[in-house]
């Protein structure tokens, strides 16, 4: 038995059209609605989704559980859509790399009660319908941030719902996954990104690396819309880690300029020592 | 017919361990000397060495070819020690990540005639005789970088050599090299390394970051002796490109500071032309 009969999916990309090739396969209605008409389409056509939903999101008030798989800054619009819509919904749920103002905004709207954002560590740099993919969430963990007027039932069909994908669910609260986030996630991203500009300004191709090269600037390679929209919602706790990764740079730059090849053995020990740890 | 029916591999790490693998593979009689006896050991049990060498060197003088393969620094000292023993010897190469030093140093001490720096694009973040592996240069560009001095014999035999591992020969000067390589491979390191000491330093696991972070952290776990060698052998040209990454990084977080969704996905979506390229 499944945790839900119907769901609705907003949102068909990377995240989202995964997760509706995940839910039909274990013979869940799946409606959704994508701002890409083709995409829907598509998703249609392959028996994906069985119904297609309009901009005004009315349909996905007969779905038990709604998926909003947009960009952070996208969600919370579509939140706002959805509050009229909700009221016998029995989960409403998320995917978002940041969490503190999806999960406020749930409540402002009167999402408080039905409302477990989550955020699957799972995906990759393609992003669109066309790199969904079934098994997606498959052994990945899943932080989930219930607003703080979750009935509990919705608590436990959010852990339920993740846990049929194959996630393994982390419960947090929405401020401590942003600043953790900032750390884990948004930094690695945003240095790869950085290290991607330098090269292009220096003149050099992804194609002039070596694969260890092409290991590094792999996640600027991610959606512009879904990255900017993260760095935009979690600016200050990412600017610390920034800030931090800067320091780190000068201190190499320093044993450079000085030939301090002590230092700089050093600094690849403990590098390779966090590594291996 | 093989390029050489025997060499002398210097070196027992990834990479020469891998190459003693190849050319064993193809019947080459192969010598060697490795300064951790175990892997020697280990490499003559395994049929991979027929003869080991003591650290004299002095049984490589009755090689056709001889691979210097351990740290970049090492190599110079190498160099100097093959000197005397080499007047019979066809081709010297060696696989250093920085060649303007090596290249140098093979003219001062005699060698000129017959050494091809080479550096091939292979390997990755492991280290050792253990993570050496047949085929490990399939497909691989490798940068050769003749002295002035060079016969063409030499020349033509480098290309040979390296050919029949599978890897694909660039010639280039090897100051050309070294100004390129810290761009396409050091500065990559580096940046991968400095971002694994700011994730330590505030307490974040490698386990604690999804695929996409451990890619971009995946070149700190690589042999501190060999990259502090070459970060020491190339600071010049790398403080330089570090510099760079530096200016990418404070436009970053300028735009994060003046909360500037905009240049926040000009940013994103430069980085992903650069990849898409």
């Amino acid at each position: 038995m499944n945790a839900c009969d119907s769901a609705a999916v907003i949102g068909l990309g990377l995240i989202g059209g995964s997760m509706a090739r995940d839910l039909a396969a274990r013979g869940v209605n799946v409606r959704a609605y994508d701002a890409n008409p083709s995409h829907l389409a598509n998703a249609l056509r392959e028996g994906v989704v069985h119904e297609a939903l309009d901009g005004t999101l009315a349909g996905a008030s007969r779905a038990e559980v709604i998926v909003v798989a947009v960009p952070v800054d996208a969600t919370v619009e579509v939140l706002k859509r959805l509050a009229p819509l909700a009221a016998n919904v029995k989960l409403i749920t998320d995917v978002g790399s940041t969490k503190t103002r999806i999960v406020a905004t749930a409540n402002e709207v009167g999402l408080g009660e039905c409302f477990v954002g989550a955020h699957p560590m799972a995906g990759g740099h393609q992003s669109g319908w066309d790199a969904s993919r079934e098994g997606l969430f498959a052994g990945a963990p899943v932080y989930l941030c219930p607003t703080q007027l979750v009935r509990e039932a919705a608590r436990c069909l959010a852990d339920e719902f993740w846990r049929e994908l194959g996630a393994h669910p982390l419960c947090m609260d929405a401020e401590h996954h942003d600043r953790q986030l900032a750390w884990t996630s948004h930094l690695p991203h945003i240095m790869s990104s950085a290290l991607a500009l330098a090269l292009a300004r220096s003149g050099v191709g992804r194609h002039d690396l070596g694969p260890g090269g092409r290991d590094v600037t792999r996640l600027a390679g991610s959606s512009p819309d879904v990255w900017a929209a993260i760095a935009h919602d979690n600016a200050e706790a990412i600017d610390g880690a920034l800030a931090a990764a800067e320091v780190e740079i000068a201190a190499f730059r320093d044993a450079l300029a000085q030939s301090d090849a002590t230092a700089l053995r050093e600094r690849f020990s403990a590098a390779r020592v966090w590594f291996d740890d």
